[in-house]
């Protein structure tokens, strides 16, 4: 069997080199030297590319070779836009984010429920003054996204005693979730969950699924968070759910527009927390370990792990 | 069986009037009237006390009566001060706090480890700038005291992948923790640490048990969090650890004086954060089903729930 020539498109690009280094990957050869900068030629010889969705989609129409593409992210979408070729196995990477979704979600939840920015306040006019709380016990969650992050955040709510449903395009039951439902049921499930999150990925099922008629049946003082892909929800519809109080709070990690524009209203409305797309990133060594693995999969021309249906856009 | 009198010394007592009320709980008569000011002749006829152990102290000497007393708290340090009688069986709060604990310190741990009040700030300025952050996995957390708060916050820890250990007075193996060690092993454990928290009841061994000696073991960038007892911990050794980066970092809901004084220099400290003892409160309808409870077993004159060795001091 000859050898697979692999070209690294990542801004992580020397942390991958020594990473694949590591690994037992024989017939790897990896394209182009350390800091090289990629060109035409070298993606032309590429038969597999490793890189962000955004930093491989420009050099597709060069990689006259390409087989195969694994992407550093979970989120894809900027590989399926229209136009872009579909005639190679894409793969992504799953499962290793919901530990830090977790940490993310609960991290600014429990902040919200226990009033973290509030004590901070009151430390700095040494005030000793305690606020009212209740309790995670007994709240009702709504997850939309039931996949691997969806789940992982499903276990955590039950951990701390939530109630979790979840919300996923055949209702499928999932473990984990007390019960599942299909999006036609959104309007009675907002209507019971005082905290929503969405992990869903971009598609055209998904895009400004959170209408503000949708909205009008959250439940008062509901919580938002949106840490799946930014045109969930458009941001006029967000700043006037939030402003409006359709949503008591707001947590998003993902926008339409990302970096989210220095003129932005969203960064100056008081019950929206905004954090830079980063509650959980790609570490190179899971992605490498991945990589590896669907690597040795490659070789023995087995199917590839977490394989994107270019149809289903995920 | 004769009646059993009950008088409620809380700042809660109408609420637990109510509650009592909706509990059956044959031959329990209430003394005094809703919101009357306790008086020494009510607390002479009182076979039971209920309420806040500092509210209880100074009224035991006139409880000629006194067979029982249930605190609503689980600190119960204000009824074992020298001079206070020790012939009457003394009940506390337990088991209930392990969740309300859990969510307090994971919500102080991951807001630091996720940078919140860096990207609150960053809001502000309308700044678009992700901060790198590891997740909670494969550090390690020391748990001092592995009673039911400690065990749930074991549960936690281990939830989101930490290692955890535990310290307790004879070093006895508990379910959740990879490993249990006696008070000498601290030095060693404290050299392993990421994440330090105590929930150790007040007693002469606990009493100062963080010593300057003990905490320049602590690993560089270690997280202390104090939702135990105050006197664990000198205010002038836990400010000097700060200060010295002995700690990283302090997370502190319990004092040596509460409410911590306005003059006191811990609140200007950049790296301690202070909450004023609420890290997890006694909520009267659990507080009610415990006494319940051991209303019942009391009637049936069998042994009580939670009792207090005055001995050990928990």
């Amino acid at each position: 069997m000859s050898d697979t020539r692999l070209l690294i498109l990542s801004r992580d690009e020397a942390h991958y080199r020594r990473l694949l280094q590591k690994e037992a990957m024989p017939g790897l050869a990896l394209l182009g030297r350390p800091g090289e900068a990629p060109t035409a030629e070298l993606v032309a010889q590429a038969q597999v590319l490793l890189g962000e969705p955004a930093t491989l989609a420009p050099w597709l129409k060069e990689a006259k070779r390409l087989q195969w593409a694994q992407s550093t992210y979970a989120g894809v979408d900027a590989l399926l836009q229209p136009g872009l070729r579909q005639d190679y196995l894409l793969t992504n990477i799953r499962e290793i984010f919901g530990p830090l979704m977790s940490e993310y979600v609960f991290a600014h939840l429990l902040s919200l429920t226990r009033h973290l920015p509030l004590y901070r306040e009151q430390q700095k006019q040494g005030q000793w003054q305690a606020a009212p709380y209740q309790g995670l016990a007994g709240r009702q969650m709504l997850i939309l996204g039931t996949g691997s992050i969806g789940q992982h955040l499903a276990r955590t709510a039950q951990h701390f005693g939530m109630q979790v449903k979840g919300v996923n395009r055949s209702g499928r039951e999932v473990a984990g979730f007390a019960a599942t439902y299909q999006p036609s049921a959104l309007p009675r499930l907002l209507a019971k969950s005082d905290v929503i999150v969405s992990v869903l990925p971009s598609t055209p099922q998904t895009r400004h699924l959170l209408t503000p008629e949708l909205l009008s049946h959250c439940k008062r003082g509901a919580i938002l968070f949106n840490v799946g892909r930014g045109d969930l929800i458009a941001s006029d519809v967000l700043i006037s759910a939030l402003r409006q109080g359709l949503l008591g709070a707001a947590v998003v990690d993902v926008f339409e527009e990302e970096p989210l524009p220095a003129k932005s209203p969203l960064w100056h409305q008081p019950n929206l927390i905004i954090t830079p797309h980063n509650a959980a990133w790609s570490l190179p060594d899971q992605v490498t370990r991945i990589f590896a693995r669907n690597y040795r999969l490659w070789r023995a021309q087995a199917p590839l792990e977490y394989q994107v249906d270019f149809r289903r856009g995920y």
